[in-house]
Order: structure tokens, then C-alpha cells, then sequence
């Protein structure tokens, strides 16, 4: 269970809502949820800041309103957070409910539903026909209509404290990788460094960014199988490199990064030339899209930037793409900075925001094995800068 | 998140649901999910033993057949339980999807969504319109209706390792509940109780069966708190009771009970005549429940026997169903053994069937404090057995 959202999270990211919610194409957004406890609403840490056990509604509006309509025993805990107006209820939700509307009277309301984006669909199925069965007892005549533009954008600009959090979960998995240089010994396999690096988050109380079995997913040497498979039994040939794809999840939020190690071999001082020049080729081509990434251009104009610097390069295009955003999620729905590619659908088109959080990732199979960098970056307003202290040369191990 | 099942009950789960399916009025059930770490589908670790990260489906058939459509990096995790037929994809779920379709033939496929059943609710909104959208483009004619009958036999009936599990469960939850009969000291109040449970929770390396904010729930002598809000700042008073609502989860099953214990006050030997005789009614309401409980009655029929006997008594009827579900869940959906009031919708009316787990709980206010009782049972082919030890009378607490 992740932990929710405290309060100074609510109130920042229910005024969002209701900004956003005044150029939206709808006058009213509604998550409807139950026991989110076992089946979760990504919306609800947001807009609520605690789970429903009896079905629930958060109800926001252009004018300003926000509303929750509670089981009486979950009302509590919403009232703490001092955000809503909160309707308990005893028998029956969807009379309070149509009493609400009655008062709110929306023209359209927008639903928790995206065939693209997960985080944006969180409805299911049977409360959309619940839903619907309320609204066939109302007078009202209400139009029901995705609530995606919305919360895209509210999920995807950081309020100022979801920002000093992000910036917290990436400086804890910075400070892992780091310690990885100086723990590592030559006899270790990729599955002996995962379980350091899982020893380092236990020790720190948190969790992996995703599933612990990939996370953090390492790859050793030209062997090394790259991609998100489980760390095997290689270690790392001396003259080849290692690379780690990692984050944590602190306070409800995520960072992922990826760093590139070198097994330096007896006797070797520095970095041999091929490798540098190599190494160079990734950093600058993260770089490109750096330098493409501001508000207004779509996220596939900066995947193109990183793309095409690499195969100016004679390098391979990567078969992904280059960053997505991350929040309460590492992969946190809405604008993509991919390729123009069927199975991304949409996504490549949106348009980046300030406040969003991206990765740029890339990733090079060279003679010395898998260079594949990755940074967390921030949309300024009008720019970027790194919330990663960036990978500017390989790190060489230090063996003990 | 909570861990999957292991092959052993996949392979039994997706037994019991080609042999519920035989008798439903739809010849396949379909589960279709997308990034599961974060949004969950309590279907999914019954048929499946796996997450999805991409969009995924599971499509079992009357006929036997067992199919899986995964992205391409998901298939090798599900192929490793030897249930399913496996039809990766790259590029086109839908593709895929469509041929299969046409190979299997379904006239109707049920799909996980349901109004008043969360555990049978997994489908989100947005991949019901994916799915909507897929069968535009196919020249079958397929009719889409509610898969909850089969959802419900299926979740409700465990299967042999299930049952292993929860009786697992279960013994950890009273080894717990036993050892604060020794352990508590006269000054604790409910808080430091339920401080002393989760120490004992976490030592195991288990996790508690519902939010730890209120499991346990601990209830201290007549001042106490009574029902799931959170433990506080009082102590049992010589001569009064604490009832403590525990359970944990073990290897993805829950448990769920509650005990009752004696501050006996000092020079004190025995138990108070009126309070042995108020538990009696409380244990032997539960026995009136448990006798009545067989296969092929309905839920109401068991909470009439036991609320019945209390009035008898000239109790109060207690304010909720004698008893719920339990499984990976610790309200695992489906049949309840709740009285016919609206709130709870068709529930009581469900059919008890074999191998279905339920709780027994009920409690009355007593001039000791809350004497509030839960058992654990599982349905046999004639009547039902407890997991639990049943407490037959008050637990004196022996302080230190």
C-alpha cells in the first residue's frame, strides 16, 4: 500500500484541479472509488489524500468547490485534511449524491477513464454503470465525458511539494548508486550487486521503485542481458562496464536513473579512449533532448532531438522512448517523450507543461557492453534542469 | 503490493473456474488488466499468478482452454507456470486478441465487472472501451456480460493450497492474540496494545490483514471506543474487558478474528458470575450461526439463526452481517452471511457453497465493555468446521 498524500499535497493539487478545471472542455471532475485499499485509484492520493473503504466521491468544480461524499466512518479522515466539504453518508450514496448535483449542477462531468493513459482510469467498470444508474433517477441532464485533459495536467505539474519530494526520492537513490562504487567487489555477480542495492533501501526503510525482482535491473559486461530482465550470475569482465536502472519510492514518490560503471583492469590508469568517446555519445545525445525540452513542444520533437544525434552517430535508434514522467509512479501517464510509433498511440503528441518531471534515458550496446544513461529532469518555464546531479564519464569501480 | 499466487494455485484456481464456467450462461471469462503493480485486479493472482505491466488478457473457456495474451516482456514469467497457453504480442494486443477470438468461438464472454461486488470489479472503464473498440473490428458477434457468477464460485470456494494458506494465517493471527494474554501489563492502554500486535506482526515479517491504523482494533473496557476506529489513550479498568480485531496476511491470504480478555481486579479468583454467563450468549449466538451454516442455504438464513438467538436473549441486534468472506482479501467479496437490509444489496441472498471461508462475528455491550467475538469457518459438504480455536470463554489477562 503506498502512503497517501498529506494535506499540504490536497490543497495544491485540488487548486490545480480547479485551474485546470476553468479551461477544461467540462465543469465538474468526479473520482468515484471503493475499498482502494486492495484496488487502488490513482487519482484518489491527489484529490482526497486517504482511501475510501465504502464507495466514495471527490467531487471538484470550475467554480471552486470541492467536495467529498463519504461512507460516515471514512468521513473523518477526510475532514482532517481540512480541504473538502464533506456529505458523510449512512444508507445511501447516490441520494446524497443527487442532492449534490442538484446544488453543483454540472453540464458535463468528467470521469476516471483513458483507453491510453492508466492513470487517468482508475474507474471501473461497475461504479461507470452504478454511476449511470444514479444519474437515470435525476432530472438532470449530464453529460459524461473522460476527465484525461485533466488529469494529465494535474498529475503531471508538481506542486511545489510533490517537487521537494521527487527531489528527496532522487537524492536517496543518487546517494545508493554512488555507494555501489566503493562496495563493489570483482567477484560480484549482477543478482550480488541487486541484493547490495536492495540491502540499501531496506536499511532506509523504503521501497523500490517498481517490482524488486528488475529493480534495480543490472547488466554486466558484453554478456550481460540488457532490458528490464532479472540480474543473473555474470560479473563484469575487467574493460567492460556494468549498468544499473534504479529508483525508490519515498513519501509516495518515485525517481529512476540509470548510471554506467567501469571495471577498470589491473594495472589500467583512466579510461580508455573508445570508451570515453562512447560514453560521450550517450551523455550528449541525453544532452539534445535536454536542450529540446521546454513548454509548448511535443514530446515527440525531444525524443527526435536525443534520436537523431545518435544516428548521426552511426549508433542504432533506441527501441524506445526517451523519457517518461514520473511521480507517484515512475511511469506517471499523460505526455510522452517517445517516437511517433504506432503502440505509443497519443502520447508523443501531447504537450510538454511547465512543472512536469521526465526522464531522458538512451542507451548504446558497445564493445565494453550496455551504455545506457538516464536522468530526471524538470520542466521550467522555459526549459529544463536536472534533478539528477547528471552522469557527465563513466564511474570506474573501486575494488577493494 | 501483494505477493502472487505461486503455480500451484493457478493450476487450481483456473480448474475450478473451466468447471464453474460448464454451468454459467457465458462460455468464457476474460480478465484484461494493465500495469497491476499500481492499479491491482483481484482477479488476476487467482488466474493468472502474475501482474501485467502492459495490457494483458487471460481468457479461460468451458472447454478447458486456458489462454494468456501478454506483451512480449510479460510471457516468459507466465510460461514458467505451465497453465496457459501463451500468445505474446510486440506491437498489437488487439491483433492477437482477434485471432484468438476467432479460434475460440465464444457466443458471450464475461468480463470482471460487478456493482456491488469489488473483488469481482477489476475492469477499468477505459479497457472495457478498449475491448468495446477491439470487437468493432471483428465480424464475430459477441455478446459481453458480467462474469461475477463465476468470479464468486471461483474467489469463494478455496481450493487445497487456499486453504492450507489461510489456516496459516490463521494460526499466526491467534499465536499473537495468545501471547498478549501474558504479555500485557495493567497500564497499557488500547494504544500501547495494539503497539505491542504490530511489533509482533512486524517480527514475523507479516503484514496485518487490513489498514494497521485499526487492526488491531482494540477495545478497553466499558470507556472504550467500539468498532475499527483507531486504538486510544485508555486503559482496561480492574473488572472490565478488552475484545481486540485482528487478523494477519501470509502469503497473499488473510485472516480475521476477535478475542475478548479479563482484567481481573487483585484478590479476584474466577471470572464474575454475569460476566461468564454475557460471553456465553455471545459464544453460543456464534454456535447458533455456525449450525446453520451448510451449503445451499442462503447468507440471511445463518445471521437470522445467531441474531435471533440474541434477541431471544433481549440483546440488541448487532448493527452488520454476522460474517464476510475471507481470502486474499480479508472481505473477500461474493455470498454474505449479512441480514436482508438494503445497504447490503443481493449479498445475503447468495448461495452458501463448499469450500467458501467466512468470519462469525457479533458482539454485545455488556456492563464489562464490548463482548465482541469473531471465529473463523470454512463450509464442508454437510455443515462447516472453525479454523480458528474457538474461544469458549474469557481470556483472564495475567499481568506481569
Amino acid at each position: 500500500m503506498e502512503p497517501m498524500a498529506d494535506s499540504s499535497i490536497v490543497h495544491e493539487k485540488t487548486d490545480q484541479a480547479v485551474e485546470a478545471l476553468q479551461s477544461a472542455e467540462f465543469d465538474a471532475w468526479l473520482t468515484f472509488a471503493r475499498e482502494t485499499h486492495n484496488l487502488g485509484e490513482p487519482c484518489l492520493p491527489l484529490v482526497l489524500g486517504e482511501g475510501f473503504v465504502w464507495p466514495g466521491m471527490v467531487l471538484l468544480t470550475a467554480s471552486g468547490r470541492k467536495i467529498a461524499i463519504t461512507e460516515t466512518h471514512d468521513a473523518d479522515n477526510v475532514r482532517a485534511h481540512g480541504v473538502h466539504e464533506v456529505f458523510p453518508y449512512e444508507e445511501s450514496l447516490k441520494d446524497v449524491f443527487l442532492e449534490v448535483l442538484d446544488d453543483v449542477a454540472p453540464d458535463r462531468i468528467g470521469l476516471n477513464y483513458s483507453r491510453s493513459n492508466p492513470t487517468a482510469d482508475g474507474l471501473s467498470y461497475g461504479l461507470y454503470r452504478e454511476l449511470e444508474a444514479y444519474l437515470d433517477e435525476s432530472d438532470r441532464d449530464v453529460e459524461l465525458v473522460s476527465a484525461e485533459p485533466v488529469v494529465s495536467r494535474v498529475r503531471g505539474s508538481k506542486s511545489a511539494t510533490e517537487l521537494e519530494r521527487i527531489q528527496a526520492s532522487v537524492d536517496v537513490a543518487q546517494e545508493i548508486l554512488r555507494t555501489v562504487r566503493t562496495a563493489w567487489r570483482p567477484d560480484w555477480t549482477e543478482a550480488d550487486t541487486a541484493a547490495f542495492v536492495h540491502e540499501q533501501v531496506a536499511e532506509r526503510g523504503l521501497e523500490t521503485s517498481w517490482d524488486p525482482e528488475t529493480c534495480p535491473a543490472v547488466t554486466a559486461g558484453v554478456e550481460g542481458e540488457y532490458g528490464h530482465a532479472k540480474p543473473g550470475d555474470v560479473t563484469i569482465p575487467p574493460g567492460e562496464v556494468m549498468r544499473i536502472d534504479f529508483g525508490v519510492l519515498q513519501d509516495g514518490y518515485a525517481s529512476d536513473m540509470q548510471r554506467v560503471y567501469y571495471h577498470q583492469p589491473a594495472g589500467e590508469t583512466g579510461v580508455p579512449e573508445g570508451l570515453q568517446s562512447d560514453f560521450a555519445d550517450a551523455r550528449d545525445a541525453i544532452q539534445a533532448g535536454f536542450d529540446a525540452l521546454e513548454p509548448g513542444v511535443q514530446g515527440y520533437e525531444v525524443d527526435a532531438a536525443a534520436r537523431e544525434y545518435l544516428t548521426d552517430r552511426g549508433w542504432p535508434e533506441y527501441q524506445h522512448g526517451l523519457g517518461h514522467q514520473v511521480g507517484r509512479y515512475v511511469h506517471d501517464g499523460g505526455s510522452y517523450l517517445g517516437p511517433r510509433w504506432d503502440r505509443y498511440g497519443d502520447a508523443p503528441y501531447g504537450e510538454v507543461h511547465e512543472g512536469e518531471v521526465y526522464t531522458l534515458e538512451l542507451g548504446i550496446q558497445t564493445d565494453y557492453g550496455s551504455i545506457s544513461l538516464e536522468e530526471m529532469v524538470q520542466v521550467t518555464a522555459d526549459g529544463a534542469r536536472f534533478l539528477t546531479d547528471q552522469q557527465t564519464e563513466v564511474w570506474i569501480l573501486e575494488a577493494n
